[in-house]
């Protein structure tokens, strides 16, 4: 597991994780504020499920935007599939932090996250926000506690943060997310709240966000279960450079960004529910990206390839014929494979290996690299999964309602 | 599980079960043969997978055709990912059949089901066919022993008939199944072989097999992984009725095709590997059955739906959320769900319902019925699956290669 390392928040930026009392157990936070002190741009990237939670609804109306101020966050209640009831209270909620601020309701966006088809306990909102405000700080220390109010079954909070140099000023790029089951690309039950101290048009910051999503967080999946309420928020309020960035700065920016977005996306695959293993997928030479992609994902969603890296189990058969359903166009001899740099499968058939050794490999290191080199073209993809054990299952099956 | 009832071949058929020394274990069958004593019609349907073994490309090369005369299944190897010799072994193992039979060797169809990427065992064959032919015989128990010798992880032999008058004569449809994991629609790691006394043109007994096969092995999934082995074959021998038939008398026949074809699925799903629960899923109310198709499949593959299934929990949220990623048009207010017979979820709304006495019925019972009622249209499907456990888990993780 990685260490909590304290991540600093960018410059204007203040943060707040408080308990509510909508979890049970109240050594835990349920309730968290991200808020800056001018107004920001704010962009947004949400679930492409049907079924989709009531904060994805308000949310998604109102990015991108100029003016935004702020994210509330709830756990322990997703607020989805509570059907117009839920809509007025996602905006509710999003009204009770606007006064705190002093801002227009339209310039909070909002987030819910835990059990589904429950109304919002509105009495714990309406207590735990003023207090949440009250706490906000700009320390690492409020920015953790922001992080664990959004937490379900995470084990870990998940920060990430990035400075550089850009139009000559030091900016930063924070990041929060959470998700640890339900983990399914187009996204996961994830949630990711990005703070930066550029300043960025709304033109430019809602697909420079899509871009960072849809190499981190759209290119994980721990069971394939696509999320109602999967979001991610990026807030950008210019306290440290103040004019839109353009040009090199913009791609400078952008890979920062991804940086962050790929740090958080690890993050929630190392803590996979039940997960032993971390499994890094590699797909390179095929036509398009959405080849390579449609093979990860293939790769990634069979719970006999999970199981096997579970288990130890150099099985390159179920790799190989996980491949061949993907729906994409190939032929055997258009694969290869190699399982921690070891090849066992070379341009459509098996190649001799030392399979105890491979075993032995497998079952002492966290870390898998599985790597499918096709003939196809130049495009790839990398991915991220975990395996598939017992202890899923327990938590699963017993997660109760 | 279902009790092994003894099943009668069709007229003109012997079969033969044996054990060869493929598989470790000597008390077991790895060795089968279904033989006509006539030229029979055969059909067959095989695996979708790109990345498909041998005996697929070798069997599906030879039908549909009017002249054959036997299947042979070998479980213990797949004969899968062996490249060309591969294929020159499955030709040769349909060589020494017909060398017993008295046949051309393109008359004998060839299975192979088990470990992938090993080469066949020339001399566990070589000894073990002549014995297999010496063995045939007629009585049901022999058909017993030639589905026990197509078993790998299989718990209990899959057998289904069907008796009926066609054409005046009293007519036989019988079929053998294996297949308890790797269970994907499209098909499963699933191998079926049905053997009627009826008469069929070649014409008429492939696209009557595709659409037995379509409502039944490919309406079925354990975890979603799709086999390179999969194949479903028909024999006709005409040995009750000598003209091919026609007409109603061909419905009459399709009929109980598909009832024998969906009782040894429905086999499967009840000897998935690690299962508790045997899961219905009817989805009703789509424009298309593909469209219901792809919610079924969505439903049935998603391991938190089945993991809330394993541990009892009537959890509505993750049945719903999986029919809103199944890249189906649809809105909320189009979805209504009972589970059991209870209506948890209605147009778009849950509905309240007594938790408690409905995760008691699911702990208590082993059927588990999921009715998903879309107002889209009038096309229907009706699809199985399992549950997902911890014992699942274990046989997949520790399943030696």
């Amino acid at each position: 597991m990685p260490e909590t390392s304290p991540v600093p928040l960018p410059t204007g930026f203040r943060a707040a994780g408080v308990f509510c009392g909508i979890k049970k157990d109240q050594t835990l936070l349920d309730l968290s504020l991200f808020i800056s002190d001018r107004p920001a741009t704010a962009a947004g990237v949400f679930t492409t499920n049907l079924v989709h939670g009531a904060p994805v609804k308000v949310s998604r109306a109102r990015v991108p935007r100029g003016t935004a101020r702020g994210v509330v966050i709830n756990s322990g209640n997703s607020n989805a599939c509570t059907g117009e009831k839920g809509i007025v209270d996602a905006r509710w909620m999003t009204g009770l932090v606007a006064n705190q601020v002093g801002c227009a309701e339209d310039d909070i966006l909002v987030c819910s996250t835990g059990v589904i088809g429950r109304f919002l306990p509105r009495e714990c909102l309406e207590a735990g926000i003023p207090v949440a405000a009250k706490a906000l700080g700009s320390p690492p220390a409020d920015f953790e506690r922001a992080a664990r109010g959004i937490m379900t079954t995470d084990t870990f909070p998940k920060m990430s943060t990035r400075t550089a140099t850009i139009a000559g000023a030091t900016v930063r790029v924070s990041g929060v997310a959470k998700g640890a089951a339900m983990i399914a690309p187009n996204m996961a039950t994830m949630l990711c709240t990005i703070l930066t101290d550029v300043a960025l048009s709304p033109t430019d910051a809602q697909p420079m966000l899509k871009a960072a999503v849809d190499r981190s967080f759209n290119c994980i999946s721990v069971e394939g279960h696509m999320s109602t309420s999967d979001t991610v928020l990026l807030l950008a309020n210019g306290a440290a450079v103040p004019t839109p960035l353009a040009g090199a700065d913009l791609a400078k920016f952008q890979q920062l960004l991804n940086e962050v977005a790929t740090d958080l996306a690890r993050a929630i695959i190392q803590d996979a529910e039940g997960a032993d293993h971390e499994i890094t997928i590699d797909v390179r030479g095929l036509r398009t990206r959405a080849e390579a992609f449609a093979i990860a994902k293939s790769v990634a969603d069979s719970p006999l390839v999970k199981t096997a890296i579970t288990g130890g189990d150099p099985n390159w058969g179920r790799i190989v014929s996980a491949v061949g359903y993907a729906g994409v166009k190939l032929e055997e001899k258009d694969i290869s494979l190699k399982l921690n740099g070891v090849p066992l499968y070379q341009a459509g058939a098996p190649v001799p290996f030392q399979a105890a050794e491979v075993s032995q490999a497998l079952k002492k290191n966290r870390q898998v690299h599985i790597e499918l080199d096709l003939t196809l073209g130049q495009e790839a993809v990398r991915y991220w999964t975990s395996d598939l054990t017992a202890e899923y299952v327990r938590l699963n099956a017993d997660y109760t309602t």
